[in-house]
């Protein structure tokens, strides 16, 4: 049994299963069915159960053909597609994929004959009633004799003459697999004291987690959670209204001020998400705008696409980072149009970085607005954590301090509107739009899923605000992640792994097929504990597939190298093209393209502190992360402020003194010297 | 100054007020102006700033205009409605509406002198400097000496012939102010150990909270808040990706397992909000279902309607509740074409209830999909708190107790598709839709708003489950709600206070006018300590602006009392219209309705156990909410399982034990005995 299939996922997604003690599960899943040597007990029932049955059926094709595309011609010929003779054993040791493949055929077979058979047998009665007893009777989960009502679990069949939802349904998830785009979602537990360690479906079973976007591991920031114990205890869960309607509280308000100060704007919104906050913000201007056009790169995130289309104004889409297009397609139209420039500054599949400034150059030539989106940047970039924009001023944004004022002429006071997250670098949940008074007072005012929502509890609200706050004084973080990102990128590169050039943290690696990219990404999971998502079309063009790393400051040298190691054997073994393949057939997807000019990192030397030595050192095995003392100093003068004039505030600051120094306590030794001295400043 | 301009939202809106030191604000709020004593020197300064000046003069003249809407005609005539002669004392004794509008128009006049004193000063220069000068030096918090760079915090000029922006948002936000639609937020902090009691932006304003959504005080339970805390330390904030990566969680499939059961549906799926969940939902199934048509209750929910506009499908709006013209309308279309009926269960801004079984047996004959909203239902109706489907077969789901199945026949298993929210009477955050498995599978299969947005917090997660399942166990609250709902509405309807009719929890008091609404819950909150909000248009038509009453269990029968007092008070002191005052005028809005059939409660007297004595006893001052024995207990034993294998199981139990014990302690008493009798068995 691999990973995915454990029990506890089973148990939770299955009614019937739910209800099945575990100890019976286990036993079924653990022993061999007599009758079908490559199933499990489990599988075998499994395959009799009409929602089940299927989709092993199809997960089992898949991986037929996965193993199927990396065997030679020769060993090709051998495989039985569907069903047929089962080749030797002295066959499929020619070729080790070719045996996979062949393994994995057998399974598919025994999977089919498995379901067959108890479809035959209740296949003696009238079409209707038989598809019924199958629906029931045709798994053993839901034949269960205590529960005699369970044949209403079946879909409802259409009125004569009427529409088939359900064969609709079926047919729609039928184009998923068929085009191998279905997902299936591993249960991953991330841990707060283990980080960045998942448990699975069973607790006892962890992985390492290189692809989440909690990109600085403040999820479990000691900051955020104490703040988000006591307002919890002092406010409780939901927020218990929308924004007008009982739900506007102190813990909104001060989040939504600090936003603001972060990105040095006068004003900010917090949304749901920042999905809803694209979408509702340029659903809004797109609909208010009179004769608004939209200047969108073609590899804009999904939410500003649905946004522009649901405001229903004309969208012209211009080539990824290319300002020449932009230019050509804005020059289009008159001056008087409003316009809306729409890109982002980090794409989160790619890593590419958008041109901001140039960007900004056209729009204030041809008179857009310009709408960057920073959901993959905030909390990475910059000093104080304000993203892209703010990073292309590094030294005047440092300079300048916590001030909320704009500086005038920078990139980041030059761009209109600024979106972002707290779901990613923050580690929390939520979005938020930032920008002049009138514009945020107006999204206020007409946006339909900011008003007509619950908003977020202000426990999430406050640890959101706490760890922007932590973010903005701490530097050390962003320093150390960047640092584990070119390591790992150049352990890959010297390995000839094909990692997607890019200058930011996103360490894309090619594999280019669907089901070669999930047989890596299962493979990793199954043989190293490495859990890395497989990122398929739509996601990222057919053709373009890929394993998506993302590092972060908590992952220590030992885990990157292990993580190095691993996936060079699983390229290895699977038989996927590395760098010198790509390069040999001309380049693809930016790897392996001849005379290609090497990327700067946005991170420079200096900025890490790699030419003053002040640069923070790497975590080795053991070592818990870095609580920096100055950020914690910082953040105690500031905790009263922090959690606002509302909780518990004397009794929380020396508890919360206590419990930062106990967390501090081992880590002394590992706070850098600059950060120490820039404390003591 | 009233509660709404206190210091702690102005400094946490305001970035310059934010920097100034609250003991200065503190003074500046509470000494008159010498020049305008009318105001305060906070408003004085306030009415200079460029943002605060323009809201605090249309916030006068609602005022003005709200107060003279109440006045006779002669006392109107002496009100100045711009500027003029300020009447005299004697004059505007006669009429205590037209004595406060005078006053509120000596405000306005006194704000729009204090705001043009410093405009002038500045109008020597050129137009467009002294635009920009105004903007900063004419905000005595924006020409801060310690903010030199503050002047780039003006709106960005349009380029020359370019459209301006700026003043596009400050157009479109005028229109909100003119039609009195623009919304005040008020900042309402609910304390968990005050519950129903919330603080203003001043921790030590306490106001009682009437219109708030968690309906059941959920948001305080302390077994939600210690599996919170639990999870909490287990798991940290955010969930760090979405569902397909690293984001999806042991909490999130228990919690969809859970749902799933409660509906007794094979399938549930969670979004971010159920304004996400109707959206995409509904977006995504008329996009896919070919030639799809709507049928739309015409009072349906804002995330509905944006549905399915986004959906692009054709929708054709039904009456109200209204069979005939549902019926007329489906038979316009032949049986083949797919249909979908939305509509809700409780409508929450009139309490009236969808006829649930009605349009079941209407989609059956016709072969339409049935979607159902169960948004303000779900927790409160049912004898598990299922929703009025469930509740509508009150004693067959009763007896079924816990059990996952459908039962055959019942209205919640003849629908098809319900969504819900866990932000309302669960006390959490998220919404969810709940289905066939093909249909769930599906939506998170194509769903742009499900797909590509990070998932909630497991934390939050964990929460809504110990909610739902609580709820599931125990009914006390339920009837407990129910019973003080009736306390209220039969108060107002003795006082001749005009409660719109309804058979459900809502309880809305009609005023029928923008202006008078907002003063009523003005004066509610500056009085009284009430806060209720007002809804106004869009939420409901224009004429029926109503106040709208929630009363959870946690409200004891002296607040009850107070507050029909209150309410009252408010009526004779506004002169606002009685329900004998409409029957004079024919009725309106379902109030004062000659030979109206009286309303049948949802909730029979049998069910709230009212019939054989079991009732929950209602509280009294100084009484906390129940926790019941029956389901701590339950809870307890559940208490692993729900916070599945992963969390700290065994200490977890063992300090939860010791904690409910204590907050169980002082309740023992009010414990139903019928509860105490059924945990026994």
């Amino acid at each position: 049994m691999d990973k995915l299939s454990n029990i506890s996922k089973f148990k939770a997604a299955c009614p019937y299963l739910g209800r099945t003690k575990t100890s019976t599960i286990r036993t079924l899943c653990t022993s061999v069915s007599p009758r079908y040597p490559s199933l499990s007990k489990l599988t075998e029932k499994a395959a009799q159960c009409p929602v089940m049955g299927h989709a092993l059926t199809v997960r089992s094709s898949q991986m037929v053909a996965g193993y199927a595309s990396l065997a030679g011609a020769a060993e090709f010929n051998k495989i039985p597609e569907h069903q047929g003779i089962k080749p030797s054993a002295a066959d499929a040791s020619k070729c080790p994929h070719a045996s996979k493949a062949i393994a994995a055929a057998r399974m598919a077979e025994e999977l089919a004959s498995a379901k067959k058979g108890k479809a035959t047998k209740t296949s003696v009665a009238a079409a209707a009633a038989a598809k019924a007893a199958a629906s029931s009777a045709g798994c053993p989960f839901h034949a269960d004799a205590n529960a005699p009502s369970t044949s209403e679990a079946k879909p409802k069949a259409p009125i004569p003459g009427g529409f088939n939802y359900e064969k609709f349904y079926a047919d729609e998830l039928e184009k998923k697999h068929k085009d191998a785009s279905y997902r299936y979602f591993n249960n991953i537990n991330r841990m707060a004291s283990k980080f960045p360690i998942a448990h699975t479906g069973d607790p006892k079973d962890e992985v390492e987690v290189w692809c989440a976007n909690d990109y600085l591991g403040m999820g479990n920031n000691p900051v955020v959670l104490e703040t988000m114990h006591r307002t919890l205890n002092t406010y409780g869960h939901g927020a218990g209204g929308t924004r007008n309607i009982a739900g506007n509280t102190g813990m909104h308000l001060a989040l939504e001020a600090e936003v603001a100060a972060l990105h040095r704007k006068p004003a900010a919104l917090v949304f749901s998400s920042c999905y809803v906050a694209n979408d509702a913000t340029l659903a809004t201007l797109g609909q208010k705008l009179p004769g608004c056009i939209y200047f969108s790169d073609s590899m804009n995130h999904a939410s500003m696409i649905q946004g522009m289309r649901h405001s229903g104004a004309k969208r012209v889409i211009f080539k990824h980072n290319d300002l020449e297009d932009l230019e050509m397609k804005l020059a289009q139209y008159s001056k008087e149009t409003p316009k809306i420039i729409a890109f982002e500054s980090v794409y989160s599949m790619c890593g590419s970085v958008g041109p901001i400034a140039e960007i900004c150059d056209l729009a204030e030539r041809y008179g857009a607005l310009t709408f960057l989106d920073e959901v993959h940047a905030v909390g990475l970039y910059g000093p104080r954590g304000a993203g892209v924009a703010e990073h292309l001023d590094y030294e005047l944004h440092q300079r300048a301090g916590q001030s909320p004022d704009p500086i005038k002429g920078t990139v980041m006071d030059r761009v209109d509107i600024i979106t972002g997250t707290l779901g990613k670098a923050y580690g929390a949940v939520g979005g938020y739009i930032a920008g002049s008074p009138d514009f945020v007072d107006m999204i206020r005012s007409y946006a339909s899923g900011f008003i007509f929502t619950t908003s977020l509890p202000p426990v999430n609200m406050a640890g959101a605000r706490a760890s922007i706050s932590y973010q903005k004084e701490y530097n050390g973080d962003r320093q150390l992640k960047q640092l584990n990102v070119r390591n790992l990128k150049s352990q890959f590169e010297s390995l000839d792994i094909p990692v997607i050039p890019g200058p930011s943290h996103i360490c894309p690696v090619l594999i280019g097929d669907a089901a070669l990219a999930r047989l890596a990404s299962d493979t990793l999971l199954e043989k190293h504990n490495v859990y890395v998502q497989a990122i398929n079309y739509p996601t990222v063009a057919r053709g373009e597939e890929r394993l998506r790393f993302t590092v972060t400051p908590g992952h220590n040298v030992e885990q990157i190298a292990r993580l190095a190691k691993a996936v060079d054997g699983v390229f290895t073994e699977l038989g996927i093209k590395r760098t010198s393949d790509w390069a040999k057939l001309g380049g693809h997807a930016g790897v392996g393209v001849a005379d290609a000019k090497p990327v700067e990192p946005i991170w420079s030397d200096k900025q890490l502190g790699l030419l003053d030595g002040t640069a923070p050192p790497v975590l080795h095995t053991g070592q818990k992360g870095v609580v920096d003392a100055r950020a914690v100093r910082i953040t105690r003068e500031k905790f009263e402020d922090l959690l606002g004039p509302y909780v518990e505030p004397v009794a929380a600051v020396d508890a919360l003194k206590t419990d930062l120094s106990l967390a501090a306590a081992p880590l002394t030794a590992s706070i850098p010297a600059a950060v120490a001295a820039a404390s003591a400043a």
